[in-house]
């Protein structure tokens, strides 16, 4: 454990997380991600994400906060006001950051601990809001993996991050081109059910008790067709007001407790 | 139908509208507030809300669209770009606003049109995108009433009419205090199911095809203790993740739609 003190924000590595902060690009190029929050940094550890750096303002963030989060091979930087400042993305303030390695997030690497896999992918969500929901939803529910298809986005967002309330950790996630996944779940024999007016049927009607992958797509445009074309069973939500159309996050979150409740959330 | 034109955002009109569209406190003392968009100004016709005016922008909203969504008695004011961009609140640029009365929402007021109403409940929701979730989901499940307790914004917040899509005008509301509402639902014979950790029962045990309110608090603070005590009976959703919390949007569509599908979506 070394620490040591970083007060400028002209310093060459502080300019360089800022852009980690602000950019997707530079994400993907060095591998590694700007994480915020104490109960942020703490899941990213819970997960296996390699930490390499923890970054602390600590007049907001004690040696004994600090002692708690990192290992013994954390390196640490201590920073000064105007540096976190720069470098926070939030309007709390937590006093910490961490610097972590990416992962990546191939479907094949996937791995399911029991037979009957319970599976939610989102294809192409538009807002990090939207996925940091699915996420959080997907925790709660302790699905055993979340998919995302064609993202438009980084996972390592620092909305995404902020808005699942660090769950973008805790669930293990993979990301691919819709053709990959439906292969994938086909080759697993996973059932496809997929949101999708057409050729569809009210989803309590379902059995989601065998391995189950529940797909959700954009509320502006839907699923596209190859979901329909694949699916094991096209299923709706009978909506019954003025409005035809419900959050992503609302509707994945009803589907896939329905999946639990006949689970008996075993 | 009168038409008159607008085109000085220095008009004394039209600086009262924006204090319209701004503070809540000048759509109490008016009791009068302002709608935006299309779907948004033709739902509040929908739901029998009394628009007196309809502005716009003739560029952007065309005499057949507006011939689709007027009424012979409503008047009309055109607008220069320059005072819809003024009046304008969101991104999306439809050319059309109403000015609306306000209706109240007292709790007496509530009509059921059948003998097992099915309501929820929100207790102090903080943010108006929040409300305006809730309203959406309520509106999809067609449920017979929302009742907000200790509001903390009116419902007129150009913010919960956005995020509602119009739903803020297609449910039966009512607002009232935590002991009006719970004393309103006793005396209908309501069973209150209180979304409350403690001594709560897993919320898919419980039979909500009898007359039912579900009552949901805040993420932050939950709900008051007089829930607790005035409830039938304590909920809560089973979660097995490493987050114990739940978008209250997303809990509140998961309990409401368990409450239609014991009740078959009838």
């Amino acid at each position: 454990m070394t620490t040591k003190l970083i007060s400028s924000i002209q310093n060459p590595f502080i300019r360089q997380l800022v852009q980690l902060k602000d950019k997707s690009r530079e994400r993907k190029k060095s591998g590694t991600f700007l994480i915020e929050g104490e109960r942020e940094v703490s899941l990213a550890f819970k997960g296996n994400y390699e930490i390499e750096t923890v970054l602390f303002y600590p007049e907001l963030f004690s040696l004994e906060q600090l002692n708690n989060l990192i290992t013994l091979q954390t390196n640490l930087i201590e920073i000064s006001k105007e540096v976190y400042e720069k470098l926070a993305y939030r309007d709390t303030t937590e006093g910490v950051l961490a610097i972590a390695k990416s992962k990546e997030h191939i479907i094949s690497n996937l791995k399911f601990n029991t037979k009957n896999p319970l599976i939610l992918v989102a294809e192409a969500p538009e807002k990090p809001g939207n996925i940091g929901a699915l996420l959080r939803t997907a925790d709660a529910a302790n699905a055993d993996a979340v998919i995302i298809a064609n993202p438009k986005t980084d996972l390592y967002n620092p909305n995404i991050i902020r808005s699942s309330v660090g769950c973008v950790f805790t669930n293990q996630i993979a990301t691919g081109t819709t053709t990959e996944i439906i292969s994938f779940l086909k080759s697993k024999n996973i059932n496809i059910y997929a949101a999708i007016l057409q050729e569809s049927v009210a989803y309590h009607t379902q059995d989601y008790t065998k391995p189950t992958a529940i797909v959700v797509g954009t509320e502006a445009t839907g699923l596209s067709e190859e979901w329909r074309i694949n699916a094991t069973q096209n299923i709706i939500i009978p909506m019954q007001g003025e409005i035809d159309s419900m959050n992503v996050s609302v509707a994945a979150g009803i589907l896939i407790f329905e999946a639990k409740r006949q689970r008996d959330f075993k």
